[in-house]
């Protein structure tokens, strides 16, 4: 059995209104709880509400950045790791995690919620884009019960 | 000024109906006759229908394999380029691609949609996911006509 | 100012003798006592009783596994990154790591030292390939001492 | 069996003297007479001579640039690939070559080497690294008599 523990990936917009950072602080904060370790993209917005939740609860928490340092990275990441791949590092994301939550967001948000579907990651839904494969949670709960069953 | 023509990567499935392989054919053929190089993953369906269509018009074809050898290329490429990176070589598609033709697909190729408009590239859509952003093409000569605007 | 500390990688071969295990320990307790993470392979030997140092004294420790998933990941990793990439994976350690200490090691570590002199990484070398650019240093304290000046 | 010809990578530095040059040239000549597919950075250098080479005698050549666009692209490519990449563009040419001839070089060349022998690819050298393992061609017609074999 591994000694790990599993990995989910929390993902959305790199800015975001204060009713999604709640949503995404409470999945990083429950996540952490359940003893996940949080994988986002490293920066703000929802992937920051995230990783402050976690990290709040005790939790561990990843950041890989598009850029080639640290300089942008929010600062709660147990882990952040400066990647230089710009937007290619959403697929490692996805790749690494065993689930993903998607809350809101953009295009980044649909290319890792397409390219999870497309490599056979479950996706748990938040608010987000309707692609049929996404599971819609009712709230932050709801998605990390989902995320981690 | 660079002696380089133009890339346009054409994206979709790796299995294909007559209709879709007929559409993607032309989608090539046009491209060869612009001048213009097909890119795409280097599998069947769409990609070598693609393929096909550029080569029989004297075009340039480069498939960018997920594969370690190119074992599985469609026999139609110029250049099957064995990445060894799995889906996520559907990221360097669209990152050498000036502009992005999607013909119908499943999730890969909305993951190749949704990429491409988040780092800024322009996807023209043949009877594809719908996706705000995406400009829908009447049929394959208004595709290539809108690719390479 | 980066609320992130440093991070060194400690390259070397997946198996090793207790010589090289026991500096490569000594190396990962060091970079831990300085503040510094420590990023690797993930896997064993060098890699593994580097982590094994660092988190012996409360370190953190980053292991990028050319997996898809944890499975042959060394128990003494904070994160233990699967990263699906096989041995390109060696060129993000590389690039994510602010200085590179190598041990020892075989065709894998040179080109992870070679990767971290092309792109201006500072190398520090154990008993590992004689490549110019790399600083020999004398025991695991001078290693750790150059990484982090 | 395959439709596609073997792949042979050239690597050596951007910059390079006369002799170097026509030392590259001619084995780009000699692969592209022996029908194989030239592989490359796409740069300048031992990479451009290659091309040209190989061109001339009526081959196909790629070049996988370190680049987001194909400005920097040496004029004798088939194919001039933009990976936005930077330096991790090195492992890719390795990973697809069916073998790889080394001509002089710096660090990025000795990454190449590496990480070619670490992946278990062959590697040829004129008057490069001396790394065992690589296998020392007397002349171009023995490097790519070597390379093809």
């Amino acid at each position: 059995m591994s000694p790990h523990p599993p990995h989910v990936a929390v993902v959305g917009a790199g800015e975001c209104g204060d009713e999604e950072a709640a949503r995404a602080a409470e999945v990083g904060r429950r996540l952490a709880e359940a003893g996940a370790v949080v994988v986002c993209g490293g920066l703000g917005g929802v992937m920051e509400a995230a990783c402050r939740g976690a990290r709040a609860a005790g939790g561990t928490t990843v950041g890989l950045l598009p850029d080639d340092n640290r300089a942008r990275a929010n600062p709660h990441l147990t882990v952040a790791l400066a990647t230089g791949l710009g937007e290619i590092r959403n697929t490692l994301i996805v790749r690494d995690a065993d689930a993903v939550v998607a809350i809101a967001g953009g295009y980044g948000t649909l290319s890792e919620i397409a390219f999870a579907l497309r490599i056979g990651k479950r996706v748990i839904g938040l608010a987000t884009w309707d692609v049929r494969g996404v599971e819609a949670a009712s709230d932050p709960a709801d998605a990390v019960a989902r995320a981690l069953r």
